[in-house]
């Protein structure tokens, strides 16, 4: 492996904000701030757009207050962007990092930013032009491959369980029906986090529906109905993803005119239709009176003050780790290792192949979700308590004693 | 005035939850403990409902552990109701109250327990039954006459303030249209508390729709028409109480199945449709490809962690005040008293009859709207501010010079 260039580095943003997309951001400025090969530190606003349009921030002029405030702030400080780069948007950043003797790309993103990554890297290697590209793995959805965890999923976490204890105190307020669409395309763990701040027996969400689990419309009024008989409330929560018993998201089928990204994927957020359709069928076929529907939306991935401070610390981390890696690898994408045995939680970072994270996407294991495919093991709740971190302890007196 | 019977008290929560509902009901209890002359503390479970199925649970058994956990917990912990007694429910309250030598009646609300209460204590007096009954305000719309604000107003606008700081973050990261929906059928407080937490010149939310100013879809439309064209992006907020310029709340105008609850009000919370009707609206006409619309639904009432300080204080301030003035008079409401001339906020509390807060509401004063009548004014900022409490501060680097 040849010595690290002495060049410039760009580092970009990507996709939707997390709550700690910046936290690594930070890190990879902190680190390359003591790697003296790494001259200039251009920022690119609104990720590979930036890179093509030609417009860079100087990130080495960032004071320690500006770190500082950045680190609390939630979603991509640098803007961010959907576009996914065909060969010529590729072609055209490579000319872009020519033009600016930029041989480090930090990217912080997701399973299609890695893919991106990966490209360029190829690209670059074949025209014998040395670029080291690393990916700075973000999403709230948790979904992608080889690394334990996400950044980016615990702070998320944090919101679903937090919103969760108060949602269902508001249901133990006024009882009734309650049913939340959470975000997550294809993968549960979102969604799951909703049953993370159960403190008693019948604390809410009762019943978890995740995407990996497709359940039909007689089962779910079902599963709604003993609930309701059995406690006079039902607090739910879906993922935005779920699907029927063919296989078809609920979200599909209600929808007529389907929004579709740059990738493909078909707009699931920021409509409340799901919610409402749910709400209307408890209605119309369980004849329960008191029914409401949330869609918590953006909030899950913007709400600022609620970062988890495992998920921040390693979101940082990842950032150090990327610059860290390019000063000896050509190419890769930081992971996470959970070290077992230990009584407390911890980590490890390590390498991967871009190639091995870019694309494709992990979904729930089975042995987080219950036979009922209702609800999530105390498998997922040991496996994502750690990342969530502290959860707030609620009084509730309906249950005490009469006198 | 007699002297304060020796006897029972009943406390009630009723109506939609808050953040610092149960600040109040630890007020009270906290406070009675100070009299002698009241023996025991009911806690009514579901408000009214509670009552006349005999319902109690013994308050004064509660440790100061669990009144540390009730401050801070979130909605209702005793439960609420929306039932609104009419005169032979009244009768079964008062019948209930006789059977337990109840005669201190507190009662955590808004204007509809104002008015219950009102109805219950004339008939007490009617009846010779000496009944002293005191009203503690309680609304997240902030909409009780008398009072400069209400308990559960502040930290409700805490929520809208940090939750568009985020919103507007993400917008800035993935610019378009994006409209919330916020809670608010005849008051805009709550709406407009989302411009709280701006801090740069274009920050969000750009455009602020209140019910007390009507608009039309043209005007609306062409509102943000002008700020996406300047800006590349718009955030809007809008009451789901904001009607049409015929009066018409655009919520009915969209209503098929309208639900209405036991007040005759109709549910405009906990369905997407006039946050989707409006986005649909923008892509249509604007042409517009990324817009987003987000209902905040339950989560401003809910959401555990995030009271305000000052909110937290005057709840737990005013159910002390309601026993203080039940040792003294005979009914009332607390009410709460902006002091002027002062460097600081300042308040004191005063007592008010039941009948100036019952059943009528407040809106905004017109020198809170701009008159455009899409926005909030400095004086608003002002009144509010104080009342939300601390915001986060937050980094955008896209604002950076380029180099």
């Amino acid at each position: 492996m040849a010595d690290a260039p002495k060049a410039n580095a760009v580092v970009g943003q990507s996709g939707g904000p997390t709550a700690v997309i910046n936290a690594s951001l930070v890190g990879v400025i902190e680190e390359v701030n003591k790697h003296p090969e790494i001259q200039n530190l251009y920022g690119t606003i609104h990720a590979v757009a930036g890179i093509v349009k030609n417009e860079f921030i100087d990130l080495k002029r960032l004071s320690a207050a500006e770190m500082k405030v950045l680190l609390a702030s939630p979603c991509s400080a640098l803007g961010s962007s959907r576009d996914k780069p065909d060969q010529q948007y590729c072609a055209n950043i490579l000319d872009a990092f020519k033009r600016r003797d930029v041989r480090y790309f930090f990217y912080i993103g997701g399973n299609d930013s890695a893919n991106t990554l990966h490209i360029i890297n190829k690209m670059a290697g074949d025209a014998g032009y040395e670029l080291r590209a690393f990916h700075i793995p973000k999403t709230i959805d948790n979904d992608l491959l080889v690394t334990d965890h996400c950044p980016g999923y615990g702070s998320a976490a944090k919101f679903e369980a937090w919103a969760l204890v108060g949602d269902d105190l508001d249901n133990r307020s006024l009882p009734g029906v309650k049913i939340d669409v959470i975000m997550g395309r294809h993968a549960g763990f979102l969604t799951a986090a909703t049953a993370l701040g159960k403190q008693r027996d019948d604390d809410g969400p009762h019943l978890v529906y995740m995407p990996e689990r497709p359940v039909s419309l007689d089962k779910f009024l079902a599963d709604v109905d003993r609930v309701y008989k059995k406690l006079g409330r039902c607090v739910v929560t879906a993922s935005e993803g779920i699907c029927d018993t063919d296989g078809v998201t609920w979200a599909e089928k209600l929808a007529k005119g389907v929004e579709t990204d740059a990738h493909g994927n078909i707009q699931l957020s920021g409509t409340g239709a799901l919610a409402d359709f749910l709400a209307a069928q408890v209605k119309e076929k369980l004849k329960i009176k008191r029914i409401r529907a949330d869609t918590f939306g953006y909030l899950q991935r913007s709400f600022p003050g609620l970062q988890s401070a495992v998920d921040l610390a390693e979101a940082r981390q990842c950032g150090r780790a990327a610059v860290k890696y390019a000063a000896k690898y050509q190419s890769g994408s930081v992971a996470i290792r959970r070290l077992a045995g230990g009584k407390d939680y911890a980590v490890e970072l390590f390498r991967t192949e871009l190639a091995s994270v870019a694309e494709r996407t992990k979904s729930m294991p089975d042995e987080f979700i219950n036979a009922e495919g209702n609800g999530v093991t105390s498998a997922f709740i040991e496996y994502a308590m750690p990342l969530a971190g502290d959860l707030p302890k609620t009084g509730y007196l309906g249950d005490c004693p009469k006198v």
